[in-house]
């Protein structure tokens, strides 16, 4: 498929015929001016070998691309709107019209399921292996974001659904090519917490997707407010089967790709989030809270201290 | 140098303290509302051995990537604001303070330049040689942004600068590290003509910019507009350094990284154009003309047809 092919036919239909895309033949595309809103912007890159193992179905990588996006969107109570596409596809990839159907198959699936189109983006072809680029955008009224600077002392540490799922699930995938289990699930296609992130704001004082591991997330937020966090190790969510699995809050909240959401809230407002989210199926939990100094204390059930674990999360440098 | 070092100590002084980028503290940057004028947004990735020969001065890398997309901006009429790093390091420059530091120099260096800065990104590193995306973010008023498909039959077409001065560069920084020639520096820093660009809103019908080959993009640009291309091949530009080495438009019009404009515009409007942009020091050159009909043709300063070359251009699929 020539370069020109893959642009007319499979990626032009993905901007929906939007006026703002101009069937991909521009240099740069136009977003429409907003008087009120805001446009929100975040990037993120997945690297085969480092963000997925390499012998997904195609079109998970390309949901998966999109959705980690999306959960930075869901972090700041963004709505997305529309995405750029950066794909790096090595050369024996670049021949297979059908890998490239898939992929795109996945993009079309996470569109409509999230409401969004293509934009614009690069497609280049290099000897290294696949590396997928997203730039999605969203918009918030009135420039009311979540922010992970403004918690305050005294706030409650919340976070969504359950820690360590996508761990467990990536290591039953290194295992066998198809588990089909939910954790494995959770790992290939991240659920971000949109209509959460959108809730909050208004409530929540500050917030962050949790996508590094829990705890290393939980000091990153603490540190942006420069407070200190206080988790109780014995409330960090885990779903049944991981725990059956014989995995403990050790191994799982030091772990990535959870894209779950972390927010510091006042705990009286507690119910009034639980009615404003009534509707939606995903587990909220009290893990913690926030005091004044800096750094991360972890304690049990009963208050006593426990010790960090010595790696709190993956860090890329 | 651990991540988080990164992002504080060098990426985030480059968001010059804009609370659009807030410290690059949050999952994604907001962009402030504009009631009349309209974002443009393009990406772009370089990568090693493909864009890039690899031996260049870090800080080179970082201003070319900025630049092609600054190219893209420039091609819309656009005037550039912010922009994004998507930065995937091998680890082994992950570990060389001393090459990131450089980097970053020039992403400064071109910030001042340029009047912009950064919002937000994404750093991973990786087994695979470097890789560096750019998603530029400018801004046009009331979306009177140039566009490819709009040109009309009877249009001239003009091209800025010279053509095929990166392909003699890059051959010569092939063979020596440190050639400083001429040719060498306009493959290492191109020069988006965003000047340029918006000088021809309101007077250009179509315009794009030449990264792939003069005769594919001319070949882009009329098949976007419905219309066959004409090239005088002996009038395309090139600079007389290049010409005494030898290369002749055959292979400097088919080869990429010129980074110049190509724009479609009635001939009476010349004049004009020349007195909007009296004070730069850019050429300008008449090429060719539209016609009904599609594809390309060459013909020479006697009107008589020339053969196509086997390859326009630079396909990445």
């Amino acid at each position: 498929m020539s370069e020109a092919a893959f642009i007319k036919a499979l990626l032009a239909p993905l901007t929906l015929g939007l006026p703002e895309a101009d069937n991909l033949l521009n240099d740069a595309a136009v977003l429409p001016a907003q008087s009120q809103a805001h446009y929100v912007v975040t990037t993120d890159t997945l690297a085969a070998g480092v963000h997925f193992i390499g012998n997904e179905e195609p079109r998970y990588l390309a949901q998966k691309a999109l959705r980690v996006n999306l959960s930075d969107l869901a972090a700041m109570g963004a709505t997305p709107l529309y995405y750029l596409l950066n794909l790096s596809l090595p050369h024996t990839l670049a021949e297979q019209p059908a890998w490239l159907e898939n992929f795109v198959q996945g993009l079309k699936l996470d569109q409509r399921f999230f409401g969004i189109s293509l934009l614009g983006g690069d497609t280049i072809t290099t000897s290294s292996p696949l590396q997928i680029g997203i730039t999605a955008i969203g918009t918030v009224d009135g420039g009311n974001t979540l922010l992970r600077r403004t918690a305050k002392a005294g706030d409650a540490l919340y976070v969504s659904g359950t820690i360590g799922d996508a761990c467990v699930g990536m290591q039953e995938l290194k295992q066998q090519s198809n588990p089909q289990t939910r954790a494995a699930m959770r790992y290939l296609l991240p659920d971000p917490r949109l209509e959460l992130g959108r809730a909050l704001v208004g409530l929540a004082n500050a917030a962050m997707d949790v996508s590094d591991g829990l705890l290393l997330d939980v000091q990153r937020l603490a540190s942006a407010s420069g407070l200190q966090a206080v988790i109780n190790v014995d409330s960090i969510p885990i779903a049944e089967d991981v725990a059956a699995g014989g995995s403990t809050w050790k191994s799982l909240a030091v772990a990535g790709d959870d894209y779950e959401l972390l927010w510091a809230m006042p705990h009286d407002l507690a119910p009034a989030l639980h009615r404003k989210v009534a509707g939606l199926d995903t587990k909220l939990t009290h893990i913690g809270y926030l005091e004044t100094g800096e750094g991360l204390r972890l304690v049990d059930k009963q208050g006593q201290a426990v010790a960090l674990p010595s790696t709190l999360g993956y860090q890329h440098l």
